[in-house]
């Protein structure tokens, strides 16, 4: 899977499609591609904290969503009406007041590709 | 799971525990509450649309996030560190330029909980 | 979604492409069809228990998928070629040694479908 | 997470405390572990088969399972009671005719992993 579009091209197609999400002011910044996956970042905003200090789980979620689709268009060009038809994300830690870096990866090659979450029950550890 | 917190108790919780999310202008607000469950709605806004006028999966996702803790929080109270620890979401038809709500139902009864999605060949139907 | 099949046929078409599932002794059976719906069972088998007395995983994991199916192919038709994309499953008790039946919905009205789990910090609640 | 188990003593813990996913003619068999990872055969049986030549889904997901329990174990020693409260798996392609090997991974740095699965619309690629 080449690369078929620059950060700047993304950029540019994100910023016209997706203004909402992709604008000036959104933290929101193209990092690096590479072959089948690349790398976004989200400056830390004010918006996105919630109590305790962390940031929330939308924010983090919408952030997955667009690495995810900047990997796939970068992969496969222009194509504004690729739809997400499933996302399952796991919270693992929580993120203090930081800007977030999401890697992407397109997945082809496994058959299959699954996450699962433990329960060790406390004193056995 | 008797509700035991009011629709006024809950609002205010939420503004002012997360004023980033519930805020006049948002468009969010409970609907109803019921043991184990309540109704969110989230008024159309002109920034959740997507290339194709329909409505982006971020906002799903949060609408969908925030009516099951609302969901968790009238079944135990305020409880501000609540944490998502996995979301799991599928996108089964493109709304377009209208209000969305989202009904959250707590499970505890069921030994598990599955979803699943299933591709059939063109043709074949 | 009206049911275009009956038990029997479904069980036909079950033990016909999928012996090595659904055979004489496999426990499964179907107990019920409804519009766009079903109801599986999987009588207790000695071979499913695991330690502490709970039935395993895979077993829960092998029912929703055979329940959902069973619901897909009464709504559509035998199509042994429909393939499952994606299925999420969340472990909310442990069962002892007895029965489970599984109840598996199609959905296709609402727009999105989420599940979440949350944690909820000792001594909150 | 450095492995604190053998893969000897890992298949001894299996066979006696699962015996009845790993048996000696279960095609399971444990080929290597590293610091928080662990990779897991399953032989290829017949069996598993379903329509069309291809591997069952319910094979991949007791696969799956197993691997990411092995991975726990290796890293956290002997804990029969660690249990699974969610299990997400897409399927990517359809596995013909052969042994399955599966690679599981322990993730603790990042603060959240999510996948994703795109539908592209025809002609659009």
């Amino acid at each position: 899977m080449p690369v078929v579009m620059t950060i700047p091209e993304l950029e540019g197609f994100l910023a016209a499609e997706f203004p909402q999400a992709f604008f000036p002011g959104s933290g929101l910044s193209i990092e690096a591609l590479w072959d089948g996956g690349c790398r976004v970042r989200q400056a830390f905003r004010e918006v996105s904290l919630r109590p305790g200090g962390t940031i929330s789980g939308p924010t983090m979620m919408a952030l997955a969503d667009i690495a995810m689709y900047v990997a796939l268009l970068a992969a496969i060009g222009p194509v504004p009406l690729a739809v997400t038809i499933n996302l399952n994300i796991n919270f693992l830690r929580k993120p203090g007041r930081c800007d977030l870096t999401a890697e992407a990866r397109l997945l082809k090659a496994p058959v299959a590709h699954a996450t699962s979450t433990y329960s060790i029950p406390p004193g056995q550890r």
